[in-house]
């Protein structure tokens, strides 16, 4: 049986881009670690954030993954560099793969990003596309009600969703931009209703699709692609898996069905041995 | 010295707390914790919120506190009782104050509750007021927008807090409450735009006020009261101090002076202690 590909997220957002890397590669076995404990990792600091993906890796590594993909913009930002260097695997994050994408579809005109606090403030993605594109003109924008908007799993047309992504898309559309790069794992949700609000001149760029490309590339390239047939996938969450459940399913796209929890003390061994253990019992 | 009042929250949000103890009793020294490297608890099991709040107490039993108030809601619906059992001080939640003055104030008509979709999944709200009025009718509802609604600082009369404000109390407006508790510790800082959309006959309880009262009481009671004077504030955080002190004034109505970051191996002794230690250098 092939190694399977390790992808990690805070929450449930990373199962967007699961959902890509299922479409374009079938026969790829999945193990997801979301960190629902632990979530939202976009308002934390750039030091905590490197140490739960390091943990989140760690867990991971118990299949012995062939890639491991940061399916978190938060933790891409903060902590892949912290990754590479400590472990073996090829690593992929959400940041790069999107960023060219935009340099490629922006048609000349400046590339718009939006994003949480913590991804946008970071600067990861201006680094990124400078780093394709030297003196690309940016216009960026942190949203931080469009996960919760998501999460509340509201109806299509929701006049709240469509105020926001108003406002926040404004700078952007009076820039004149011509891609926008959907710096947040949760955004592919919404795809639509931004493409209502920016109009169809605008490319909107999904970073979970292009991180199944650049996954697919990888495994090219290091001959490790699964052999034909349908591949597995396996959940594991720190936390509230009823809830990843029955909330992860619309960002999968299809039902999820077993959830494993993996409790705190053995998610970080020798922590979170309270001396009363009664109240950790189900 | 008389010995301090300890106060925690998931994040920020118990700063209002902070807030109406100070107004209430400023003879009082408070020590304040904010587990903001594990913040919101509101998506979390019960099990994993009882874990968090007692570890929570158990940092701020280093400072040996006359009283511990659990200034959020989600704990308090979700550890109060195993919190008990576990430690010796009086320990005041923010559930059981808010519902009594709910109770008083309703005028014979429907009491409503609004908080975080974990506190009012919890029924903690429901079971506290019907202690009270056997009988009562509630009308509850989940505002899960509102906690980044308010984090995110929007300024007054904001067409997006309005949107979703009418949307969220419409049921409470059509069943005619006669008074809404705000059942979380964000709440207070958007009560006169509550009081706008739900109309001046309906009283709304500020549980963070209900609290300082309560916390009165108490200490009284005990012979614990302070001697005249102005207490000391001491704030301390498990992760980003910087966030919790920018945003942070606006909960606290003044600014706040030193944030002194708990790194996670002191505040969970024996955990995170991972291989690489050098991530976690400032």
């Amino acid at each position: 049986m092939s190694r399977p590909i390790g992808i990690f997220d805070s929450g449930l957002g990373g199962l967007t881009v699961v959902r890509a890397i299922r479409r374009r590669l079938p026969a790829e076995s999945i193990v997801y670690f979301g960190d629902t404990a632990r979530v939202p990792y976009g308002i934390k600091s750039g030091q905590t954030i490197a140490r739960f993906a390091a943990e989140d890796c760690d867990f991971l590594c118990r299949f012995d993954p062939k890639l491991i993909v940061v399916a978190c913009n938060t933790a891409s930002a903060a902590a892949i560099p912290t990754l590479r260097e400590r472990f073996p695997q090829p690593i992929t994050g959400v940041i790069e793969p999107g960023a060219r994408v935009a340099v490629r579809q922006c048609g000349g005109r400046p590339i718009g990003v939006i994003g949480t606090e913590a991804t946008i403030s970071s600067g990861a993605y201006r680094r990124a596309i400078q780093r394709d594109m030297p003196g690309a003109w940016l216009v960026e924008k942190a949203c931080p009600l469009l996960v919760p908007l998501v999460e509340e799993g509201r109806p299509p047309r929701d006049r709240i969703v469509r105020a926001a992504l108003q406002e926040y898309l404004g700078p952007l559309r009076e820039a004149g931009v011509g891609s926008i790069v959907l710096g947040c794992t949760h955004y592919p949700l919404l795809k639509e209703e931004i493409a209502e609000v920016v109009g169809p001149d605008v490319t909107l760029v999904d970073s979970a699709e292009a991180v199944a490309a650049e996954v697919a590339l990888l495994l090219e390239a290091e001959r490790l692609l699964a052999a034909a047939g349908t591949g597995t996938m396996r959940f594991f969450v720190s936390d509230n898996p009823d809830r990843f459940r029955k909330v992860g399913c619309r960002f999968l796209g299809e039902e999820i069905g077993a959830v494993t929890l993996v409790p705190p003390e053995e998610f970080f061994p020798g922590s979170a041995v309270t001396p009363n253990r009664a109240q950790e019992a189900p």
